[in-house]
């Protein structure tokens, strides 16, 4: 009984790994095509009967009473929901008690912190998660699993807590790929994979943040863009056209103005009960000029309109995953630097382990597709992974 | 009057940089060698008549009676003491409220966050730091300072907090070479500086944690080592023997265990006052197998008795002084990666900045050198910082 094998897993490591805010150990399964399947949510989606806490003290008892929509969808598809995972406050900077399974000590990033680890950690097979700045393909590339941000919008978000409207996107955490295609066609209907391209057509994609990534994460990448290369892909280059550049800042301009439009009322009824790193970012917000606002929309918008062009003879995008290994430390989780313009333009990201070191940590890599091309994006990801490094947990 | 234009850089800038724990406005100097210099002073040490907190709430009225020794010496000297600089918690994880004054919204490095962000932003001419971990030489490193971490022992520490004897040091930030070389010879007696090594023997170090370091930060370091090349300096490469790959961890273990000795009480006596980071960092330590830091106290010294022979034929060694820029975000200081080894094995360090990124953060390096010879370090490091970046606030 697969509930029973992931309680089993969190005994023997919760006291280390801290990855749940709620679980329910009287979870069952049902029938449909997540039989057997053990879901995690983050703790910013609601549960009916648990508390969606946010993160925050400030909603301790904030009891939900029904599913979020994608809770009850892969609910009804048979998925056993064990319980709630932890997530930095308000799926933000400040981070819960989560620490990266792979090696104590260290980040796993955020902000869905305890969905990439648990999944990452064998303590469920699937987790929902969020990404605004980077909060699921860094932890995801920090924790040594399959995460998977798809186009915005793709996932129905009622329930869901609202951060930043333009970049919010939920995303899936899933243990093999298998599960992560099956949950991905619960959640929006979708059929069967279309047929894989042959051959795939993958640039190494050199990011504006490229210079700020380890050499072993720089290394990583490139070393798998040679083994696709030499498996049959067609290889290629593409550097980003210059827009790009700017909207790394420009996203975080939108992402701290929307959010203090949509949490500033948090921020000034409980001053004492956020965390500093949070009142930062909405007292930066709400002093965002408008004119400013309307200019980095205009840029999301004008880099959004770029990537048919940029995918015109590529199949999919391979960049590293974040700016190397998880960073010692648990008071921070980590730069989103890899994520921000993905997030910003909603194109599909799935990130994977590209290799791991030494210590156990693992150093993560994702490609990225063209908006709207989830599924073939899934397809072809069999062809990458087979190249790369995921350890199933 | 030096000491009426840092209160005007403090008014100017203070709200946005909050490197100060405490300031004296009425502040004001004396005759001798370092009259008209201001001095900042790391809220670990001692100044009579300022409280002392620790960046702890515990020790918010702890009122100190007199000068810790190293505070005595540059007061006598004439430098004006202008205040205490903001510390991360007891000298170790946890941030105090400092951002970096080169880019908001970047952690200005820690522990000696104040006095680096200080010194930089102009603030302060000079300022007292310690470094257990990476205290110094990361946050001179992110925030585009100079920071020197003299040989282990070598300033004089009454006064000052202790967080791990065999570790800690007392070292200086100053704003340019001249005010360094002046402080030191303060605090030490030391008389004029030696010559200066003609031709200075310098080689690039890629530390164990070289393949960590950004791209940028790898070119920063070869790119100088190549501009001294040019400019007459002899140049090769050092690879550190395999006992330095374990020194990390090992210094890392060393750091708790004697912490969890020496600062153990407070985490028992106000555990609901103190960080999640200080008690994991405090219990983590205290269930050291006895053992094993015997092991690693072994280490340590079998490293540093290995230093002579790395010398041998070398002056000084380069290497980065982080694994990068100052990483966004305050809820966290970096990680001391590039310090460890070197503060395990109690060598002078010198850090400074190699190259500034567009964004206005920069690149910060660091050169070695044998214990004991930190006034020929100091001779030499003019040649080095004239092919450097330093910025003068």
């Amino acid at each position: 009984m697969r509930v029973a094998e992931c309680l089993g897993r969190i005994d023997a490591r919760d006291a280390e790994v801290r990855a749940w805010a709620y679980v329910d150990r009287a979870a069952t399964g049902g029938e449909g095509p997540l039989a057997g399947v053990v879901l995690g949510v983050k703790d910013v989606i609601d549960v009916a009967g648990m508390p969606t806490t946010h993160g925050s003290p400030i909603f301790a008892d904030n009891m939900a009473a029904q599913d979020a929509a994608a809770v009850a969808l892969l609910r009804a598809a048979g998925a056993a929901v064990l319980g709630k995972t932890v997530t930095a406050e308000f799926a933000t900077y400040h981070p819960g008690p989560t620490v990266n399974p792979r090696k104590a000590g260290h980040t796993p990033g955020g902000s869905s912190s305890g969905s990439a680890a648990a999944v990452a950690d064998g303590q469920a097979d699937i987790a929902l998660g969020t990404q605004t700045a980077g909060s699921m393909i860094r932890p995801g590339s920090f924790c040594g699993t399959l995460a998977f941000k798809p186009t915005i919008g793709r996932y129905p978000v009622a329930g869901v807590l609202d951060t930043a409207p333009s970049l919010d996107t939920l995303g899936l955490f899933a243990r093999n790929l298998d599960l992560l295609v099956a949950a991905d066609a619960v959640l929006t209907g979708a059929g069967a994979l279309p047929a894989p391209h042959a051959p795939l057509r993958v640039a190494l994609c050199r990011m504006p943040t490229w210079d700020q990534a380890s050499g072993e994460m720089q290394d990583t990448a490139i070393e798998l863009a040679a083994r696709l290369h030499e498996a049959g892909c067609e290889l290629s280059e593409v550097t980003l056209p210059e827009p790009f550049t700017r909207l790394q800042d420009a996203q975080l301009l939108i992402h701290r103005t929307e959010a203090a439009d949509v949490l500033g009322a948090i921020r000034r009824e409980h001053p004492d009960d956020v965390s500093a790193e949070f009142r930062a970012m909405i007292d930066a917000g709400a002093a965002t000029d408008p004119a400013d606002y309307a200019a980095a929309r205009a840029l999301q918008e004008e880099c959004k309109a770029l990537l048919p062009t940029i995918f015109a003879d590529v199949d999919l995008l391979l960049a590293p995953g974040a700016p190397g290994a998880a960073p010692e430390g648990t008071g921070a989780t980590g730069d989103p630097m890899f994520q921000r313009i993905w997030t910003a333009t909603g194109a599909p990201c799935l990130g994977f382990p590209g290799a791991w070191r030494a210590d156990g940590l693992p150093l993560g890599l994702q490609v990225i597709g063209l908006p709207g091309t989830d599924r073939q994006l899934l397809a072809d990801a069999r062809t990458i992974i087979a190249h790369a490094a995921l350890k199933e947990a």
